[in-house]
């Protein structure tokens, strides 16, 4: 890298990249905080700064605050961030200031040296645009980094968390509604237990994912706050008059999704509890997906030696020493992915527990767990409908014989023939082979006319 | 134990203690689960099962599915383990079987000995009045046990996480006004900021709560969803049509709280999810509640070589080694409850994660841990509003000397003669031991009148 | 309690019971934190602080630090904590002073007030034995109290956890050798795979156990070094020379186990790393006990339409609403027991990483977690070796029919014909419902005599 | 990319990108499991199968099992990937199959193609090097992959985290034994109390390293034994006589380093309890370095406004609206890199007690946060002990001036006058704002002579 160019910031000159946009100080936390690539700021949270910075140009402009043609290249600059056309520029990792600060700094200096690039034909630097006095004008690291937080959370939510939601309970429901005249065997502590419709079973997976759905929206009203006009200490010094409501109302007009300011703006920067519980119910959400996909392998377990009742889609070869084998390896993804979000959720915890007066300096680990969280489930989520749910076909004749064949069944007797006879029949059948039939009939405790009326698992749906 | 009677199941006979209401299948359990008595159900949810039993048997009477006379002793009984007047017949502990059966049980053979008891005058047994066929008619452990939790859940965060939630808020709302002109030093990174008042950042800790309050309630419509009329695996099947509707209003009646019947029940005995959604919100107040208690810790540190801004009341002696010391021992106790807390959500997920088809097995650890969050986050921050907060003062001499000596007092200067010139300022008094204004006149940066006209900590609070 | 005695501490004078024997400060602390009899500090850690309080005595006495007679009447009341003799004079919470100060003055005060009785008749009081200037020698609460924390975890892991290990572990092992010719299928992924015996399958649980046990004897020798001498800050400060090896020498021979006088002192006040670690070994126990559990419940699931491979103990009746059902309660009591100790480590986790500076303030929450998690693991391991595993029996009939049935088995044939050609013999037995061998010669792959030659599972087991 | 080639699996023939040396399977994973470049496999486990192939390679040839000429040039590729020469042939993410088989595949092929262009100028295919029967001959991915676990975790412990782990050591011991003399106060609960030298203080720092050191030793037997030889399930079907003692041999001796074959592979495959183990250490560690890092950012609080007792290094300007204010990044980062390390921890536990059966399919969540935590804590605790331990200055006066206003120094006078007298004492000394001897005096309870030679902090540090 012989071709590179000076920048300064208050502690002296850098050299920086000829062909990079960023300044001194994006430089010197590269080489303060040398965990690589992989360990890069979440994308979404990089473009979220770019809507700071376009909302927060666009309203000191409107407020008189900062000259037009500075404002305009600005948020011209700024929104190429937000779009994703500089994401190359933005080299700096999570592990940083607990605030931020080199992430905002990092796009303040990038938006000036794209700006200035624009206005003078030269890259970088600090005039007519500077990174400081312009592109985070009004604002403090302290308020614009959570601000990103909650905006690429919003998006997240809004944008995948809450589609995925949607394509995979629409997906259960149809299930359900398809499966609802298929009785099984029931099981509760994973023994024989009396029967429901696979149709019914599905229901209940539907039914745990609306739920969820439910849970994102009771939080979006807290996940939407923007902590933006609180700048340093929550006091909002040297933000003008009215711009956290005004810069609110732009980063809504940009993203067309009701972020709003919050109302105390202290807690936002010195807590995150917002976060917190939202991860929360991403916590939440990867419990329910457990449970389903769990299920899901177990009704697909064998093909001779388990559950076997759903025939699970084949994706790719699941062995490379055991032909024909198959495995639910979208189960196995989506399970992954879950344990993943719980382990995420105990980071959130622990950053978010630790705030110590004006300012929680835990925000990069929070906004990065809490966006990588949301992208796992979405993602994952997705694929599981399309590659295992739309494919998973019920095995009627496997269904039919394990019910028929299920010990259980004698509850419906209970009531004709009382508890303990019925518990007799049942003991017999299971230490003889027998069918739960010929046990009765063998035992004498009920004649076939009264066995074949009341032994229906068709009846015993609750119906 | 000389004196015992025999009890049976359908394992047989066996001995029970002679002045116990409980029968067989609570004394195998006793037996079989040793871990003593540290480790028993909550007690919450014994009182639970009371009210379950209670509405079960109003119920079934009103839906002619029980003798009115066996009915009306079942809910006296029950009425009594509901109110706590039986919960020395309650010995079994939260490590049995997963879906609280024995629980459910021990509940059963209390009410129907104590209702065979008023009904003959001979306590136990299981005539007229049976365990099974009376007490537990239309029900099944996996529906009682997990309506039970949600009782007990809903009557907690009724009646004492939401009062106690409120206490809190009422009194740091309260010091947000009453400390509202009083300036002092802000922090943020732990080091010296910009000021703000301390009724400012108290009411940031009065906001935190405020949402916690509003998480709270966000939940509530899923926590108040009852399981009940599902019967073995969602079904329903043997319960009464009507059963779970009318059940849920006389829960409701019962304890004058809005408990409503599940949507769906498949769903609420094979998955949890709603408690731990509800244990994510008891985590995110135990976050707010560590953030509190530590900086409360903090600012009442010293009393000479700490921050010393807070005199914190004192409660008992400190130290048996260093004579007058005092210690913050409510924060003490409310950051290790929250951490307690913390660690049950774990446990919840944990067990959250492992149901299997129409069954999670994990209910006693999922219910016992919902509610000991529930009690100790209570007590905790009532116990903390009433002997920490409630006798908290600030030193004001104290804090406006810290606040006077400040080196972040410049950023008012900034505008004035420009960041550079300010932290040349700042660095200089630093590195001499100057005050703001020694260094500003030593460096020819500022004169006196400007200095005394723009270094107003008074006008830095954004108002 | 009308009857009531006056104690004094530096705070003044207050009433206690009569016939108690603690003293003003514990009267105060049942007052601050009013948590309730459920939330007692664990037994253990009391019975630790005798032990404590009985070796300080002896030594003190030995570097004649105090007076021979007081000091034989307090190692004899502190003989009578250790051993259980007053445990109803213990009434403190876990949640109080994060040094555990209430709990040693609870100490102090009850063995103050018990040799006070012994040598004036009189109970309670300070003189001629004080608590603190007598009991307390040479202590702080600062020391004394992590010292008990390990005292405490020390005798559990030794007394319970490690015998309850070796329970587990011989059964296993017997099982691994007792079963070692039964083959069986195999299954990865959950779905059928390459033969393995019953007691292949059951030595990896044997070598998990066994793990174990070297693991909990690789932390121990940081679980058996005392803080003791540390008093106030670490510096042991008023401790006479010599005291706190001559103290760790007095518990090992009181308690007959490997105590030793830790190596920085302020380490071992101010962290806690090494009760996190142990709880990182309890947190590797619970997984172990999790796998090993829900695989137990895997293989005696059914009867009928499960694995059905072990046939478990029946311990009490399964399901009030289904006749004859039993299930696995024994594997469900683990199986929670294990994510309970999941939870309490990351409570112990976020306790332990609060420390600050000289001090950890949440020493009763790691020491109470810790405790009840050996607590847990023994009792629980103990439970369900004798009453699950010891029970359990194979279903040999079953075993056999399932693996001749498994596709699987075409793996043998892999290297006679090819991978690919064995892909198409199983890849058709499963389309059309045949058996491997009726699949091969329908589709002319292989003759007979090869696959009645090759297709053994008893010569696919490695040996 | 229009330019392709096709490669084929036993699922049919795929398009591949024409300079990739990858083939079907790793195509087709890539297709199923769309989560994008930033969750890719952590390059460790990919080295570490380059390890596993080189190695197999080389046991095989040896064994007779595998042709020279195709072994030699199996092995010359898998050196390749080991070495880091093919990184950009290893696209495929975490969240794949739970047994990392397309990684497994993934290294297959991509040494397969590689292989097959030395010996035959074209990249790709599966001849005359098969990816299957060459490359992975002789094992299974349910034995390859957690080998690689272990071969990743292995090397990251011995060549990042140990080292990482002494630079921090020796740095803490210095800092301990060149600051041995200076006094200061002691802070219990944060309050202050009696003295110690800020040596003993960081004495506890090194002690609590030097106890991790301890940790990760005690743990390495069980982290370097490789699962290699169990094949498909446990059995080692398919792998030659020998192949698993070999094998290890030769990874160690490729690494030298001291890798053994697991005795009980079943186990191995089924449950990754030893890294869970190991997980559990880097949780501790984390934990102390909270407590480490977030005790020097109290120290190092201020300017002027808080502790102020150590002067921390200047790495970054630290505000972009407050000019001059330097803040503890370092610091920052190491606890937020702990708080992940805390939460991959949960990840790791919620994988590893999620087998079935004979495998664990969690594998690539559990490799993949084992690897990130070692690679975190050990370029966190470098960068850290660079950049802020080692910059990092006590201000003596600052220290000197705080200890001479401690109250707490009346400790000493205790001995002299009586516990009660000092405490006296130093409540006046706090209510009247005096100095402790002007408040001696002032009460008549000490006089000048006995003060001046009693209340000696360097005589308090128990020297």
């Amino acid at each position: 890298m012989t071709n590179t160019r000076t920048e300064t910031d208050s502690f002296g000159p850098i050299e920086v990249p000829g062909d990079s946009y960023w300044g001194a100080q994006t430089e010197r936390s590269i080489g303060n905080f040398p965990f690589g690539p992989r360990e890069q700021m979440p994308i979404e949270i990089v473009h979220a700064l770019g809507y700071v910075k376009q909302a927060a140009a666009r309203v000191n402009a409107r407020l008189g605050n900062l000259d037009p043609a500075i404002a305009e290249a600005v948020q011209q600059a700024a929104g190429e961030v937000a779009r994703g056309d500089l994401d190359s520029q933005f080299p700096l990792v999570i592990w940083q200031t607990g605030s931020g600060t080199q992430s905002n700094m990092n796009a303040n200096e990038v938006i000036a040296g794209r700006a200035n690039e624009r206005l003078t034909g030269t890259r970088g630097g600090k005039s007519p645009v500077h990174p400081n006095d312009h592109v985070n004008k009004g604002q403090s690291s302290n308020d614009s980094f959570p601000t990103a937080m909650h905006i690429a959370a919003g998006i997240g939510v809004h944008r995948r968390l809450l589609p995925a939601l949607r394509i995979i309970h629409a997906r259960l429901a149809d299930q359900a509604q398809r499966w609802d005249t298929i009785v099984k065997i029931g099981r509760t502590h994973l023994q024989d237990a009396t029967p429901l419709t696979l149709g019914q079973e599905f229901s209940g997976y539907a039914a745990q994912i609306e739920d969820n759905i439910a849970r994102v929206e009771a939080v979006l009203p807290r996940v939407m706050r923007l902590a933006q006009g609180g700048t340093a200490v929550g006091t909002g010094l040297n933000a003008p008059k009215g711009f956290a409501d005004e810069f609110a109302k732009e980063v809504a007009n940009l993203t067309q999704l009701p972020f709003t300011s919050a109302p105390n703006k202290f807690a936002e920067l010195a807590a995150h509890d917002s976060l917190v519980e939202l991860s929360g119910v991403l916590n939440t959400i990867a419990v329910s997906l457990s449970k389903i996909a769990n299920d899901i392998r177990l009704l697909g377990s064998g093909p001779r030696c388990g559950f076997g009742e759903l025939k699970l889609p084949e994706n790719e070869p699941g062995s490379s020493i055991m032909p024909g084998k198959v495995n639910p390896t979208q189960a196995e993804m989506l399970t992954m992915v879950a344990a993943q979000v719980m382990g995420n959720h105990v980071a959130v915890t622990v950053g978010g527990l630790q705030g110590h007066m004006e300012l929680n300096v835990f925000k990069p680990l929070i906004g990065a767990n809490v966006v990588r969280s949301i992208n796992l489930l979405s993602v994952g989520m997705e694929s599981f409908t399309e590659r295992m749910l739309d494919g998973a076909e019920p095995d009627e004749q496997r269904i039919a014989d394990l019910m028929n064949r299920s010990l259980m069944l004698v509850t419906a007797l209970a009531p004709e023939i009382g508890y303990d006879n019925a518990a007799n029949i049942a003991k017999h059948a299971h230490k003889k082979g027998l069918t739960l039939k010929e046990a009765g009939l063998e035992l004498g405790l009920v004649d076939e006319e009264t066995f074949e009326r009341v032994v229906k698992p068709e009846m015993m749906l609750g119906r």
